[in-house]
């Protein structure tokens, strides 16, 4: 008899990796497809359910389900709904054209979900039945997970942490909304703040040209030592310090775990980060909340995560 | 065969209510309790039983659990732990305390979840599955429904939303820290912000002397058209609206209901909460989000709720 093993899915707006994983998390092959080269949804299911079947002959293993982690997905509907960066428009049924073509069961959830059940699995949250998984790219997501169960909500939609308002009237958001989480928390608000305090007189001499800075040279200038860019990534870590607070009073969890690109510039940071979330906390959690970096590969975490859905389904 | 009931008991800082309830949720019989007559805690768990027992003889019904809600309630210890308004200080185990004494299965857990377990069985939430209950008295507290069930939480201190923070270096909260939703939303916070405007030179002609005012005779006023008691509610819904936001973004529930005193201002509070509440949610929630006022009676919500708590037990 054939090994048994699943498809995990991880759908970005620029690339989407493929992988088949095993029943212990092991990623036995993966392949990378550039999203934009399918704008009809059939041709990139098509193409999704051909690499699937190839990698599993190679592979001598029989597949039991398919889990997807996509930006806008649906866990109750199976659809990916109005996504802004993908090539198809509107409510896409992605759960259902999968399952109709790959005829197993299908489990589509959430970029950010998927990678907290990737961490609940494989990652940092092993045995964890509470914690919060914060994705920072370019913009900021969250998988909640309360009682070991990634948590949905009436709608599928729970855990748009990236949307909580931390500034009224504060920067104009892609949502329509000002002000919420991730125009201060994310890639592209840490580039923002460095614009802002240029803007404002600040100088610096270790980022290069402000128009052509990004989160990443920001936070390696921070760790070179530029005044001005640990200084960005302080108040980022302020502003995530005081969000984090709020979830914290809401779900009590016991770890918050930090995921993704911006989450590498480690300590510069977490260290700010920890000292205001504790400064805004109650007493019965000061110093109580882990709050960890990601354990997981960042190209693996969503089609670990995926997968793991697909495992379940 | 004698019918089947339990004992639910709302312990608060002034009076404590104890009541027999049948599996239909029907209170068969109460009684009060003054809660600081009894400064020995042991004292005050033998009064708990002689009542019950009292009660149950009279009834004709065989006790099967108790059920407690209280003031920092842990729902995993069954302690109370650090109550500033009960007279017992410090952890009391309340819980292993009323078990000894009874020889039944206890449940203990704070006031808010009680609430929020007798709206679920009893109130506007049967049949939910995902719903926030927003308990508004001297303080804010929280309930919060995920998938059919309270969330507790790590440590069983999950929803304490009242000390999510709304205004950075805001007013002082009991709790320590600034900016509380609870010095803003809540009898007190509605006291606050009346003497605040007062201060500023707003004038009243229906509240009567500032230092004697409520937030009962504050509403009572805004009720009968005082421009300045209808912006104090209207600014507090404006608060509160913002936060469900917040709120709704974590957990996407479907409907949020408002308990206690301070809902009982009904529309004058509940419009501007509505209407800031819509204004700074994601498109996909907006409109979309059922925000009531409990169906439960003040006084047997809790009752309620800990015999709801005591059926599962």
């Amino acid at each position: 008899m054939r090994r048994a093993a699943v498809v995990g899915i991880d759908l970005g707006g620029t690339n989407t990796l493929l992988g088949i994983v095993d029943r212990e998390g092991r990623l036995l092959s993966d392949i990378k497809l550039p999203t934009r080269s399918y704008p009809e949804i059939e041709d990139f299911v098509a193409a999704l359910y051909q690499q699937a079947q190839d990698m599993a002959f190679t592979l001598g293993v029989e597949l039991k389900g398919v889990g997807v982690g996509a930006p806008c997905g649906n866990y109750y509907t199976g659809t990916i709904e109005f996504a802004p960066n993908l090539p198809w428009k509107g409510v896409i049924p992605l759960g259902a054209l999968l399952q109709a073509k790959f005829g197993l069961p299908v489990r589509v959830t959430n970029d950010a979900n998927a990678a907290a059940e990737g961490e609940l699995r494989y990652g940092k949250a092993v045995g964890k039945k509470n914690f919060i998984e914060i994705t920072l790219g370019t913009g900021l997501g969250a998988g909640i997970v309360i009682d070991g169960k990634v948590v949905y909500g009436a709608d599928g939609f729970a855990g748009e942490l990236g949307h909580v308002i931390v500034e009224k009237n504060g920067r104009q958001c892609g949502c329509g909304l000002r002000g919420c989480l991730e125009t201060y928390v994310s890639a592209t608000g840490v580039v923002k703040t460095f614009q802002e305090k240029i803007k404002n007189g600040a100088k610096t001499n270790g980022v290069g040209a402000p128009l052509a800075v990004t989160a990443r040279s920001i936070a390696l200038a921070a760790e070179k030592g530029d005044e001005l860019a640990v200084e960005v990534m302080r108040y980022t870590g302020q502003i995530l310090g005081e969000a984090l607070a709020s979830f914290v009073a809401f779900s009590a969890p016991e770890m918050i775990v930090l995921f993704g690109g911006l989450a590498k510039a480690g300590k510069l940071l977490l260290e700010p980060t920890k000292i205001h979330m504790d400064q805004n906390l109650l007493r019965i959690w000061r110093g109580k909340i882990d709050l960890v970096i990601s354990g997981l590969d960042e190209n693996q975490a969503a089609i670990l995560g995926a997968a793991a859905l697909a495992w379940g389904a």
